[in-house]
C-alpha cells in the first residue's frame, strides 16, 4: 500500500535526483543555507564527478561562494553557499500616492531604500520615468551598476494581466490600461520586469517572510478600499483575468451602501478606510481619507474606533465565507486601517471564528501584517528572485554562456 | 526584456528536454497521443540513441506499443503510443445511500461498472468489504484479474485528510473519522489508494472530460446538501484542512434557517435539497428528500419549480462572492437537484453576472454537469491514473524492475 503522501517525499527526491540540473542543484544549495560537495552529492544522488563538475560552472558564475572551512591540510571541506551578492534586482511598490522603491542583493535584503510621493494617475509615461530615475539613484547608493541588474519587480494598485505585465482595466491607474511595463523597461534594462497586483504581492512577501511552512494563506489590505492576495499551494492564485482576491466587492448582508463599482452594499463601500472616513464626515468628525482615519483611531477617537471595529465584524463576514471556500492556514491582515488598531482585528476574529465551520478554523491564524509598509517591496523582491534563480533560468543562462 | 510568460514556455521545454527520463518521456507520448522515435528525440531534444533505450525500456514494461506504419520495407516509422490496456484501476465514488464502482483501463475508460445500494452509516468496514467484494466481481467482469490492478482512487461524501487517506470529521459518516482507507486495503492490493472528498472528485472529472484547458473551475453539488470542489492551477485545491469547498455553509444575507452544522442562515439550510423539500413539505406538498423535489420539478410542480429557482439565486448570490475572491474560468454545476431543472442554473446565472465584477466574469462561463452521476467514477479515475503514471511513480517503477 502507497498513500497519497509518499509519492510527494519520492516524487521530490527524484526531481532533485537523476535529473540534477546545475539550476536544480543550487535551488538545493539556496533551500538548505550551505551544503559541503559530498552532502551534495548525497542528497542529490549524482555522482561525486558530476556534483564537482556542475558546482565549478556554479562558482565560475559566482552564483556560489564557498565559505568556512580550508580544503588544504585535512582540515573539513568548504561548504558552499548561493551567493546573493552576484547581483541585484530593482523593486517598486506603486501605491496611489506614494512609492516604495528598492535595490535588494539576491537574497531579498534591501541595499538601498526610498519611499516617492508618486501620483499613479499621471500615467505609466511619467511615473515609469521618475521609477527609472530612482532606480538608477538607489543603485549608485548601493554601489551597483545597472550591469548588475538581474530583474526587476514591480507591484502596482490594480488588476494586471501577469503574463504581459500589463494592468487591465485598472480603476485607479488612468491611462494604464493594457499598458506593457516590461516593454517600458525593455530598452533601459535587460532583465525580466515581472508585474503583479499589489495585495499579491504584499500576500508574498508576509508568506516568504513569516509563513513560507504555509501553504494557503490570505493577505488582506484595509487602505482606502479593500483587497486580498491570495497563496494557494505556496504560489500567488491569480484566477482567469488577474481579478482573484476582489473581495472588497463581495456582497454585505442587509447593506445598501452604494459602491463604485456600480452595485450596492459591497464590503468596501461599507468598511473601507473611505467609506469609514465619509461615514464620519456625515457626524461631523473631520475626516476625508483612510489616512485621516488611522489619526482619529490612533488617538482614541470614540466614533472612529467604532466605525473601524464594526469594519472589522463586516470583513470578519465576508472572509468567513472564504475561510469555508479556500480553508486557508494563515489570515494576515495589512494596509493602513487594518495595521491602526486591534479592534479591526479583533472584529474579523470575532466574525471568523463564529461563522465559519469547526473543521476550517481547526488551524486558522488570524494575524497582523509583520512587514507593515515594507509588505510589498519584500515581495516584489521575492517574486523577481524566484523568477531569475528558477532552475530552468540558471540553466538556460548557463546555456548562453557556454555558447557564447 | 523577457516577460514572465517567456519562462512558462522554456520552463516546460526544459523540464522535458535534457532532464527528461523514461517517466517524462511516457507523459509527453500521453500528451501527444502519438508520436515517432525521430519526433520524441525533437520533442525532448536527447540524442536518438538515448530515445531508443527509453523507449525499449517502456515497452518491455508494456506501457508502450507501436502503432500503424511498418518498420519494415520503408514504409513509414511506427508510432508510439501508450498503452492504456497495460494495466487497471479499480475506482469508487462512495455516495450516502448509493455507490457507483468501476474498473477502468488507463485511458479512464469504464470496463466494467456499476451503482451499488451502499449506506455509508454502515461504517468503513460493511461498506469496504462489500466494496471490495464487487471490485472482485467486476474485474472478473472485465476479464482482468487483481495483479493488474495499477492503483485504487475513492470518492467519499465528506472531508478527507488526503494525504492520509483518511476522512476527518465526516458529518454523514459514523465510524469513519480517522479510519485508514489506504490501509484496510493495503492487505488486498498491492498498489497505492487514493481518497478524496466527492466533490473534489467530480470536479477533477469535469476537469479532465471538458474543460481540461481551463486553469481554474468550481464544480458545484447541489443534492441534499451544496457542497463545492475546487480545480486552482489545474490540480484539487484542498485547503488547510481539507476542507475547502464547503460553501454550503456560507451565510445568506437575512436569511435565519437553522443549519445541522449549529450556525443559522446557511446555503444549505435554505436551498439545499433537504431544505427544499422540507419547506415543500411545509406548504403541504409530499416532499422528504431531494429525490422527491427532482421528482417534483420534473413533473412541472409549480411551488417545487419556483424554490429551486429562488435555490439557484441563493447559490448565485453566494458564488458571485466566490468568483470575485477566486476568478475561476468555469463553473460547472450539477448534483440531482443542480441537474433537475434549468432554473437553477438561470438563477445561479442572474445573480452571478449582476453581483460580480466585470473583469471577473468578463470570460467566465456557468455551465450545467456533462458528466452527470459519472463525474466522480471518473474523477477518481483521473485521480488515480495521474498519480501511478506521474513520471516520478514510472521511473521508480522501472527502477525498481530494473533492480529485481
Amino acid at each position: 500500500m502507497v498513500a497519497a503522501s509518499d509519492e510527494h517525499g519520492d516524487g521530490a527526491k527524484a526531481a532533485v535526483g537523476e535529473a540534477a540540473t546545475a539550476g536544480a542543484m543550487l535551488h538545493v544549495i539556496r533551500a538548505a543555507g550551505t551544503l559541503t560537495r559530498a552532502e551534495l552529492a548525497r542528497r542529490t544522488g549524482l555522482a561525486r564527478s558530476t556534483v564537482a563538475q556542475r558546482v565549478d560552472a556554479l562558482l565560475r558564475h559566482e552564483l556560489l561562494h564557498e565559505v568556512g572551512g580550508d580544503s588544504t591540510g585535512g582540515r573539513p571541506a568548504a561548504a558552499l553557499a548561493f551567493n546573493d551578492g552576484s547581483g541585484v534586482v530593482l523593486c517598486a511598490d506603486l501605491g496611489a500616492t506614494h512609492s516604495r522603491l528598492a535595490v535588494c542583493d539576491l537574497g531579498g535584503g534591501a541595499l538601498a531604500e526610498e519611499v516617492e510621493e508618486v501620483a499613479i494617475a499621471d500615467g505609466p509615461e511619467r511615473v515609469l520615468t521618475l521609477v527609472h530615475e530612482r532606480f538608477g539613484a538607489l543603485l549608485e547608493q548601493a554601489g551597483r551598476s545597472a550591469a548588475q541588474v538581474r530583474g526587476i519587480g514591480l507591484g502596482v494598485p490594480g488588476p494586471v494581466a501577469f503574463d504581459r505585465g500589463e494592468p487591465a482595466n485598472p480603476p485607479i491607474m488612468p491611462g494604464w490600461d493594457g499598458f506593457s511595463i516590461p516593454g517600458w523597461f525593455a530598452a533601459r534594462y535587460e532583465a525580466p520586469v515581472l508585474v503583479d497586483n499589489d495585495v499579491n504581492i504584499m500576500a508574498l512577501g508576509e508568506h516568504a517572510t513569516s509563513w513560507s511552512d504555509s501553504r494557503h494563506l490570505l493577505f488582506i489590505k484595509v487602505g482606502t478600499g479593500i483587497g486580498c492576495g491570495i497563496v494557494a499551494g505556496g504560489a500567488i492564485h491569480r484566477g482567469a483575468m488577474g481579478a482573484a482576491g476582489d473581495i472588497g466587492h463581495i456582497r454585505l448582508a442587509g447593506r445598501d451602501e452604494t459602491c463604485r463599482c456600480g452595485n450596492v452594499g459591497c464590503l468596501e463601500a461599507v468598511s473601507g478606510g473611505g467609506a469609514i472616513a465619509r461615514r464620519l464626515s456625515a457626524l461631523g468628525v473631520e475626516a476625508s481619507s483612510s489616512r485621516d482615519v488611522v489619526r482619529l483611531v490612533r488617538g482614541g477617537d470614540g466614533p472612529a474606533t467604532q466605525l473601524v471595529r464594526e469594519a472589522g465584524r463586516n470583513l470578519g463576514e465576508v472572509l468567513a465565507g472564504c475561510v469555508n471556500f479556500f480553508n486557508p492556514e494563515v489570515i494576515v491582515v495589512g494596509g493602513d486601517v487594518g495595521r491602526a488598531s486591534q479592534q479591526l482585528l479583533a472584529g474579523v476574529r470575532e466574525v471568523i471564528f463564529q461563522r465559519s465551520l469547526p473543521l476550517a478554523t481547526d488551524a486558522l491564524r488570524v494575524v497582523p501584517s509583520e512587514l507593515g509598509d515594507r509588505a510589498g517591496i519584500v515581495g516584489a523582491a521575492a517574486l523577481v528572485i524566484e523568477h531569475v534563480l528558477s532552475p530552468a533560468a540558471i540553466d538556460r543562462a548557463l546555456r548562453r554562456a557556454a555558447a557564447a
